[in-house]
Formats: structure tokens, sequence, C-alpha cells
């Protein structure tokens, strides 16, 4: 029998404790942008850590933003010397509409395969699917094969905005060869996929305020400036219903796909029909209908997105108000070589130019985008790992529509980033029903256990 | 003594029991945009007219639009065979945003010579100071000097849906020789003032859906339609920053001021820094600084005001999605001579010609504009008395911004309809922090006392 099949065979065996733990780990909320249950959870992921023989500091953050949620790092040492460095977080996104959830999004609940709850995959299946694959090492090999470590900070739902300065003061005990990122996963066509890149964002409110109180609107409405209007015109300069930003410069430092880039999207399968379904779509936007155009313009392109809109009165029925106040959440994601600090002065010089000077915007966080190398050893060494598991190749894709931290990792520590997770396309992650596949969980914790092996020869 | 005086008197002395009948009124929820606590608030009103010897019934209301909020009906015959007819209201707005009231809502608050509440001014004041005069009548008199009666209905904060069929099946019922509005009061000079007209009302909800579900921003941002982006650029096709609505043919049917309005308009005192300083305004839209130009602007321009914006993620910090759904409260204020009919029929062609054929126009209700002949003997008796409770003459107003269903009083009973009432700049109807000033409500009841004995004479 090779290890391999003793690794697997104890995972199979195995799995159900694992899902336990898991649901404890889920069933406590931690909504970074509610500031809810961030210290329970923290210690709840440093003591799992403990229970592995790692050790485990609780690490305050804090900068020029105050202070943020805690950081958890994680060390064990290995055979081999070389260190693998995990990259998760524990904090989720809030779970509203609580309405639309089938059941509670904090009462973890397995059915017809697959575990419910807000969080369980985005990332805290992710966190217990990597100790899960360490339990099993540590019971075959009764050594880890190489140094691992972990960081789980809790604010990657929030914009990360303390991890750059936390990575930067902590470089040496952060010092590795090579990194895990916290998510990863499958297609449409349960081929694993390797995300070579993130996309950067840089997240505002916009707010504004015409008038001390609201207002009758039989008053106001003819002479009074009404906030939501306002509010509507100065959202209309930011992007035309032709999807292109009109922020001056805006697409300046955007730097088009290389010929490699295209090589590897073309090679991608096709999304359009999966996209139209899944989501219940009636069109894409800009006349896109699929193929590698659709693909190219969903990651390589910057967006404009409004999250949420708040003004005025929004109960049932009708109150005749002219409201004195409305705020936007906007987020942009950015891409090679946009940075937030500039997106964010353009934003503000453009509303300025445009005479909504009294329109505020706060910065909520960002991060620029950053890319490893398609050809990097590392990056192999996790394709072929997956291969044995997945029975299929892992398809390498340049760039990824969403955003992370992983700038500091990639160009303040050096390394390789490579992803790998129990992720899939109804996952739901950030939606109402978020969700896991057993499988897939189990799949991710071989893979895993398989990658520590190899990287510690 | 003059009959006069001794009716003053008994109001100055039963002022205080007066205020406790109100704040009993007051603490009885009546929120029809939220159906909360209507039919508990009519019985409430009901009794209080019954206790003044007055037959009361709650009678039903019902049409296309569904089951509505009961009417309260009260009847008593008087000394002369001329009948006042009273319309009021016993709906109130919804008390949103509870956070910025000094007091809750619904538990009136007495303090510096005002009393504070949801409904306070907006009617609920005006029914009880209006049974005070009542009192005061029967108490020194024996009778009333003239047959009165009250309609009060329960939806005129949800555009009295319900009414005009309602007056139309009752007209026997209601007829009158004359009918005091449901409102009135002082200007920011205390001068009293006489409305004799209000705009009409079209509201809309505008709603659309993109998706089935709300999408992960980083996916969805590029290539996704996104509800709130559609949304803000169909509002932006409504009105620009110039305040001047882009709907076709809207302006078709307005009628402009005829040279004695404005020779009334002319005659009102100047309200730009009394708007200024009251809501915290830092300017008027469209250039408008003061004078009678603004005033003209306030109440015989067409409105398109937005009351209320609801899209995606609300809470605190950032929350990364498309959100699948928006929806905006639009509240048209219209002048004569334009209908609900025509303004819905033109704003549903305009979005389809728009493209925004996926924006739903959900119609709340509406009314046309409508307006009493300033020079009918009728409206120079209630000037008149007010005179001399007020000690300044009342001043004539040819039409005010706000809306209600006066058109089927005045073009179904045929009647002339005058404002005489509690308010004044400060009382902050449909805002927080809703409140009247005692003064005033005393002062209306001495008045409403006099024009009774007056007009049965």
């Amino acid at each position: 029998m090779s290890p391999f099949e003793q690794i697997d065979a104890y995972l199979e065996s195995h799995l159900d404790e694992s899902i336990a733990e898991l649901s404890q780990l889920v069933a406590q909320p931690s909504v970074g942008a509610q500031n809810w249950g961030m210290k329970e959870c923290a210690a709840l992921v440093a003591g799992m850590l403990r229970k592995r023989g790692f050790t485990a500091e609780i690490m305050p953050t804090g900068n020029e933003f105050g202070e943020g949620a805690p950081v958890v790092l994680g060390e064990r040492k290995g055979k081999s010397d070389k260190t693998l460095l995990f990259y998760n977080h524990y904090d989720v996104q809030p779970a509203e509409p609580l309405e639309l959830w089938e059941t509670p999004p904090f009462e973890p609940s397995l059915r017809e395969g697959k575990l419910f709850g807000r969080g369980v995959s985005d990332d805290k299946g992710h966190i217990v699917s990597r100790l899960f694959a360490i339990d099993a090492l540590l019971n075959e090999l009764s050594e880890l094969p190489c140094n691992v470590k972990f960081i789980i900070e809790g604010e990657e739902e929030t914009s990360s905005l303390h991890l750059h300065d936390f990575v930067r003061q902590n470089k040496e005990r952060l010092k590795a060869d090579a990194c895990i990122w916290e998510f990863g996963g499958v297609d449409h066509e349960e081929t694993p996929i390797q995300y070579l890149g993130l996309r950067g964002i840089c997240y505002v409110e916009l707010s504004l305020e015409t008038a001390s109180t609201d207002v009758h609107s039989g008053l106001g409405g003819s002479i009074f400036p009404n906030a939501a209007w306002r509010l509507v015109w100065a959202l209309n300069t930011l992007k035309g219903p032709d999807e292109r930003i009109r922020i001056p410069g805006h697409y300046d430092n955007v730097k088009p796909p290389s010929a490699r880039d295209r090589e590897l999207m073309a090679a991608l399968p096709e999304t359009a029909n999966e996209y139209m379904t899944r989501y219940g779509l009636k069109n894409f936007v800009r006349g896109l209908s699929g193929g590698v155009e659709l693909r190219l313009a969903e990651v390589f392109e910057p967006t404009c997105t409004i999250c949420g809109l708040t003004s005025g009165y929004q109960g049932s029925g009708s109150k005749t108000v002219q409201p004195a106040q409305a705020s936007a959440k906007v987020d942009f994601r950015l891409v090679p070589d946009q940075t937030p600090e500039e997106i964010l002065a353009k934003l503000r010089a453009h509303l300025d130019a445009e005479g909504f000077e009294d329109v505020q915007v706060e910065y909520l966080g960002g991060e620029p985008a950053a890319r490893t190398d398609p050809d990097d050893p590392f990056i192999k060494l996790v394709v072929e790992t997956a291969g044995e598991v997945y029975g299929a190749p892992m398809q390498l894709v340049p760039l990824v529509g969403g955003s992370g931290p992983n700038a500091p990792f990639i160009h303040e520590l050096g390394l390789p980033v490579a992803t790998a997770g129990l992720g899939y396309p109804d996952t739901r992650a950030h939606a109402p029903n978020e969700n896991i596949r057993i499988d897939l969980y189990l799949k991710h914790a071989k893979h895993m256990a398989r990658l520590m092996v190899e990287f510690g020869k």
C-alpha cells in the first residue's frame, strides 16, 4: 500500500469528524463588516491549530486606518527545511439578505451531499480541510513532510485593510518558499483550476447630505436639492449604459492581456450558458455573448460596480419625503497596473470637475492586482499533484475577477502563490445559501496532503 | 360677556384635558404604509365623535386597488340648516428614521410648549382641536350653530387610493355647503394662511431584477447587468441636473399661473432665508434665490422627486456584491391640469423608448390638482373669523406644494374648500420630531368655534 493510499483511507474514514469540526467553525459568526464574533472566531481557529501541535499566536493589527481584526499565525516544523505557507481568512461576508437563506446562515446544514452556511466555502471550509490533510499526514507519517506555516487573517472580506502592513512588519516570521492561497476549486465541468492572479480593488462609499433634515416632498420637490437625485446624477457620470467608465484617465494604466494570457484564456472552457442558467441572466452587457471575448472581458477589464444604494424611505407603500441623505457603495476592480491610490485620486478629481464637490468619498479599502508566473516550478507541482486527485489536468487561468491581498505575498515576500481549494460554480460565496460539496472537500484534503509530501522532497 | 369670550374662556380652561385626549390618539399608531393599527385608530376616532353626541359609522372602502382602510363618518344636527363638512384623516406617515427622534414617535411628549409625536400635526391635532371647539360650543350654546359632518379617512398618507370612489358613492351622505380641509396654519411670520388649492400627485415605485440572485462583484462586475446601475441610468433619463423633467410631453398640460395667481403670490412674504435656516440648505435648485420666482417655482412647477432608493448591501463597511434587484420610490407632483393617469402613461412610454422595458412601474396612487376660487364667500368667512383670533389678516395662497384628495370634494361634491389649522413651519410633518405648538392648537379651536357660529347665521 502506497503512503497516499493510506493517507486517502484515513481521510475517507475520518470525513464526518472533520465536517463536524467545520460546522463548529461556521456556527461561530465572524462578520467583519459588522464587527460580529471576530475575536471569538480567531480564538477558535488558534485552538484548532494548537490541537495539531502548531504554535499559534493571535496577533493584533493596526495602521492609519485604526485597529484591525487580529491575525492568527501558526507554525509547525516538518522533516525537510522547505516551508509552505497557507494564507486563509476566518472572517466572512454579511449574511444579508437573510430571508433568501433556506436554512439559517450560522446554523450549518448538511443536505444532498452539501454543507450550507455563511463562510462554509469562503473561507472556513478551506481552513479545516487543510487541517484535515495535516491530521492525515501526522497520523500516517508521524511528522509533517515540510515546515508548514498558516497566516489566517480576519479582514479579507473588508479589503484586508491591515494585512499589507502586517506582512511587511512580519517578513521574517512569514518567511517561506511558496504559498497556497485561500481558495481554489473546479469549474462547471469539474476541471480543477489554477488561478494565477487576482484583480485589485478600490472600494468606496459615496455619500452626501443636502439638508439637515428630510423634508415633505410637497414642499421641497421643486426648489430644494434632493440627496437621492444628486447621488443618481453623480453615479451617472461614473459609468454610462455602454459600461465604459467615464472617469478621465481611468484606463491609462491598464495593461492589455499578453499573447500568453490570450493563449491560456482561449484554452478555457465556454462559460456563457453556465452563467446564464446559474444566475438567471437574460443577457451579458456590451453585446457580449460568449467565447474568449467574454472570458477576457470578465477579468481583464476594470469595473465600476454599484454594490448598494441607500436613500430615503425604503419601507412598503409610499412615503412622500425628499431625502436629505443618500449613499452608494461602489467597488472598482483593478487590473494590472492600476492602483487603488491612483483610482481614488482620479475619482475625487472627476467628481469635483463634474460639480459634485458635495459628494463625500470614503475609502473602505483596496489593493493592487498581482500575478504569479504560469511557468513557476511550484505552480507545476501544484498542478501535477492535483491531477492525481481530480483525474483531470489543472487548467491555468492567468487572472481571476475577484480580489485578494496576494500583492504583499508576491511582492513583499517574493513567493509564488498557487491556488487550490474546494470551490465550485454553485458555491454561492457572498450570496445566500453559500455551500460546499463534501466530495470536493475530501478531494482538496487529498490534494493538500500530496502537495506537502512532494513539496518536502 | 360676548358668547366668544365665554367660548374662549372654556377652551382656555379645558386645554389640558384636550391635549390629554390628543396624546391618547397619537399614542395609537396608525401607519397606513405599514398597515399598523389602522382599525384600532378608526375605532378610537369614532368613539371620540360619539362622546360628543355625533352619529359615527366606520365604513369599509374598496375598489380595483383592493380593500382600503375604513372611513369614519360622523354627523350631528345643529341649529341652522346649513352644513359644514370637516375632512380629516387618522392615518400617519411612517416614523422612520427612528434614530432621529428625540423622544419615541408614539409616546407623545410635551416640552417647551410643544407636543411631539408622529401624527400630532398631520393630522390628529386637527381632529382633536376641532372636537375641542365643538365641546366649547355645546357647553356654551347647548347646541351646534350649524349641522356638522366629519369625514375622517385612513389613507391620506398613502395617496387616498379609495377616497375618490368613496365620495362618489356617498354623495348624499356627504352633502354639505362648505368644507374645511384637514390642515392649515401660520407661516414663519405668524400670519395665518389660506391655501386655496393643492397640487396633484402620481406616486410610483420603479423596480427591476437583472438576475435571479446577487452575484460576487468580482465575477459579475464586468459582464453581468447590474440592477443598481440600470436603475441609476433609468432615473437619470427622468430628470437631469437642470431639474427639467425629461419625459416627453410631461409639461404639455401644465397651465401657467394666471395674473391673479401671480398677484396673490407676489403678496406673500419672503421665505428664502427661512427655508435655508430651517432645513439647513446651502442653495436652492435652478439658481433660484428667493422672491416671487422662488414661490412660484415651489408650487406651479411639476416635480419628480426620488423619495427612496434601495439596492444591494446597505449595512456598515463593505460587501462586494453585484445586486440583482433595485428599486426607487418616485413622487411626481402635478399642477393643473396634469392627471396621474396621463403622467403614468407617459412615464411608461418614455422608459420603453429609452430601452428600460425591464424597469417595472408600480402605481402606488395619485390624484389630480384642484383649487377653490379665492373670491368665494365661504373663503371670505374663514378669512374674517381667523382675523379675530390671530390678530392678523389671513393670507391667500392660490396653490400649495403638497397634495391631498380635494379634487372629489371640489369636483364631485361641488364644495368650496378652505384650509384652517394648527400647522407652523417647524411642525415637521412627515419627518422626525413632528410637533405642534400648544398656543396654535388653542387658536385653531377658537377659530373653528367662531367659524361654526358665523357659518350657521
